[in-house]
């Protein structure tokens, strides 16, 4: 239907998301429950792997097992690639190495390794043993590379000519050589040491004469991935450079692997999914993580903001007898103190997305601090002028009013500040500004945005 | 080198990260500013395109249009396609109309819409009549569908063969017509109707002997684009089924451009990023907008927070008269409201989140807000437990510990339900969840975080 525009799909199991239809799945899990295999086996067959992979997503923890076994080889190695990391650790837990190792061989390299890599070390040894010497060798060597780095994201599988080729040359080893991938955009023409010295898209090669040197038809200017280069600063390049596929260099500037686009479009999503839960506090904030792990990260910060909120409060304690005094001070504190934190929270949302994509860099971030003070002082004297304005009038007040207005500009040029400073100087010291810059700034503002008003009230002899 | 591992490029004006380094920036700078231009371009025509755009969004606002002429040809359409679009807007806004024809022109559709999408319509129109009939017709086409959607990413240049055309016949076609594309990845089989029948990726063409007729290869499963879907649908459909392109269709399934996947890189990183920022109140919080446009826009969420805080505030005013008495609960009561919005911001940027990526669907919410439900109240009781003793015992005052842990406990579920509540509902009302769930969650246990408190500690006597 031209509504979701997939032909030749079972598109009436999708909604308008591409996402399954709620009845789709409780049809497929009555049928389990039911012990029909038969009819669970039909429903899901025309699934896309991906589609089967977000049924087990769907489909409640406890159920998972009992949905496998009635599935049983439709749950393939393209299902497994697909699969949320947290499921499918989860499942990989109940099989034997046997069947982990077969549907490994079945995969690729680096969707191999994303299977086994999370595996207790006995576990992990099992699976490989299982395994054929040439896979087996091809896994170890990529768990050899640090995690999250190109090592890990890359598949040995590719294409690679000598320099003397010609096109027509490189067609015949194509087509006559079965056993290739067959996934590739690009292929890549290396030296005699195996280093890569061109890189020629596939349809350069449609388009040229079979006679024309390889040499003449491939880009020189290659844009290379380090072996142990961190996946995001790969993702970055990908993006930077408009890249389908790059070679993977070790140390001697060898080609060992191919990275291609789809697996960097995991790794953006990823990315940039990390620095808003990580920037709230709830670390990779995975719906399908273990219960027990989502409570442990949280709490772990909670614990931390416990402790920077006891620090705020004792800022207020130093005015408990002006509070006593003056009981109208402590309801309008939060006013002051929270929307310090509101402008905080915008500021470093936007610093710390600016950071992660390269456009804030050591040449822009003096005027960007500029920039951020210039926005606190706007938005501080808008609303100091309103809310000050308001507790004037309402109250009967001017001096509360003042004290208010001011104490909002100041908190809100605090937050500016602190919102930008913060995550700079984390990322210098080449800390992740996501994971813990939200906890400085809230201080800042919590003690400033107290301090400032409930001191400006005391200086001004409000509730004397 | 093979630190940064790009062979033959200009590397030592990047630093590890492939950022320009600032002391070349400086350089440059400083070379436009003593009018040397020669000097100038003989620094920067080494670069990347993309590290050329980088220069501009690096360099102050008031001087890219003296760098601008200085640099001349060496601005040219590759630059403009990998410019920021605020940049882009403001050195489009200081050329005339041929100039921007000019550009358009060497440009692929979609990047000659991004171009001149934005600006004013007498200056659009100006354009398009200084383009030839051809691109001046293909770009009102991408311009009369709607902003963000996959007719404003498409390119027309794409590569479509009949159905009984052989694989030999295919590449003769591509190698006899030197005026097609190169930019492609995949081949598009069509119908007479000129509707896409199937797809098939370059490599399988380049493995298969000539006489094989083309539809043996293709593969017929495609998954089509909708001209008028949203980008951010695209983004997620080309992640889903790990699409390198696809065929963009017309209502009537009529094939009419492509997508490839370099343009969905940016796209997923523009959507998640702009979560986190739109999370924050900040809006698209781009370092580049213009600072008015980004006072504006946070300004208004500070507005609307503001209002909140002041419901917050009346709350306590219900307990003025309890605080008056007992001004230590003033001191507490910010480490109650201030914890349930730590929580409830961390809910509510996993379950954004997970709206986002379509994990979060109508099949697993009440799952999932059983789960928020229980992460809650093991935080909560871990938190009340904590700074009830804490409390108890500093100040020597058990029901104080006793009203502070109860008052933790609820905040925290307060804090789980409207975390995921909030979001999923505006979901379900098409409302971007991450645009305005914030507000209404910090509002939520801001209110019961002072309410509980306070109320408690009334109830208990305190303050008697």
């Amino acid at each position: 239907m031209s509504e979701t525009g997939l032909s030749d799909r079972p598109e009436t199991q999708l909604d308008e998301d591409d996402r399954l239809r709620p009845a789709f799945v409780r049809d497929v899990l009555a049928a389990v429950e039911a012990r029909d295999d038969a009819r669970a086996r039909e429903l899901v067959s025309p699934l896309h792997p991906a589609d089967l992979a977000d049924l087990f997503e769907l489909t409640p923890r406890e159920l998972r097992g009992t949905l496998t076994r009635a599935l049983g080889d439709l749950v393939d190695a393209d299902v497994f690639a697909e699969l949320n990391e947290h499921v499918r650790e989860e499942m990989v837990d109940t099989m034997n190495a046997t069947q982990v190792a077969d549907i490994a061989a079945e995969l690729d390299t680096d969707d191999a390794v994303a299977m086994i890599e999370d595996m207790e070390a006995d576990d992990q040894a099992a699976v490989l043993r299982a395994l054929d010497p040439d896979d087996r060798a091809a896994i170890e060597a990529a768990l050899s590379y640090p995690e999250e780095s190109a090592g890990r994201l890359m598949q040995r599988e590719l294409i690679a000519v000598p320099e003397h080729w010609t096109v027509g040359h490189t067609i015949d080893y194509l087509r006559e050589n079965q056993e290739l991938t067959t996934d590739f955009w690009e292929i890549f023409v290396v030296d005699p040491a195996h280093r890569p010295v061109g890189t020629c898209a596939l349809s350069w090669i449609l388009r040229t004469p079979r006679g024309v040197p390889i040499v003449d038809v491939m880009k020189r200017e290659q844009t290379l991935i380090p072996v142990d280069m961190d996946q995001e600063e790969v993702a970055l390049r990908f993006q930077k450079y408009a890249l389908i596929s790059a070679a993977v260099t070790d140390d001697s500037e060898r080609l060992v692997g191919m990275i291609t686009v789809d697996d960097i479009v995991h790794v953006i999503q990823e990315e940039a999914g990390e620095d808003i839960t990580r920037l709230s506090g709830a670390g990779d904030g995975d719906i399908n993580e273990p219960i027990g792990l989502t409570v442990r990260t949280r709490l772990t910060w909670l614990i931390v903001n416990l402790g920077t909120a006891v620090i705020a409060a004792s800022v207020v304690g130093l005015f408990e007898g002006t509070i006593a005094r003056f009981a109208l001070l402590a309801v309008l504190m939060p006013i002051v103190s929270g929307m310090g934190g509101n402008a905080g929270t915008q500021t470093l949302a936007v610093v710390v997305r600016a950071l992660a994509t390269n456009q804030l860099t050591s040449s822009n971030t003096v005027r960007m601090v500029f920039r951020e003070l210039r926005i606190a002082l706007a938005n501080g004297l808008s609303l100091g002028l309103l809310i000050g304005t308001g507790v004037g009038l309402v109250y009967g007040n001017p001096t509360l009013g003042l004290v208010i207005g001011a104490a909002m500009v100041i908190n809100n040029l605090v937050a500016g500040l602190a919102g930008i400073a913060v995550p700079v100087l984390l990322d210098r010291q080449d800390v992740d500004p996501a994971v813990s810059s939200a906890v400085f700034v809230t201080m800042a503002t919590d003690v400033m945005g107290f301090f400032s008003f409930l001191g400006l009230a005391t200086l001004a002899g409000l509730g004397q």
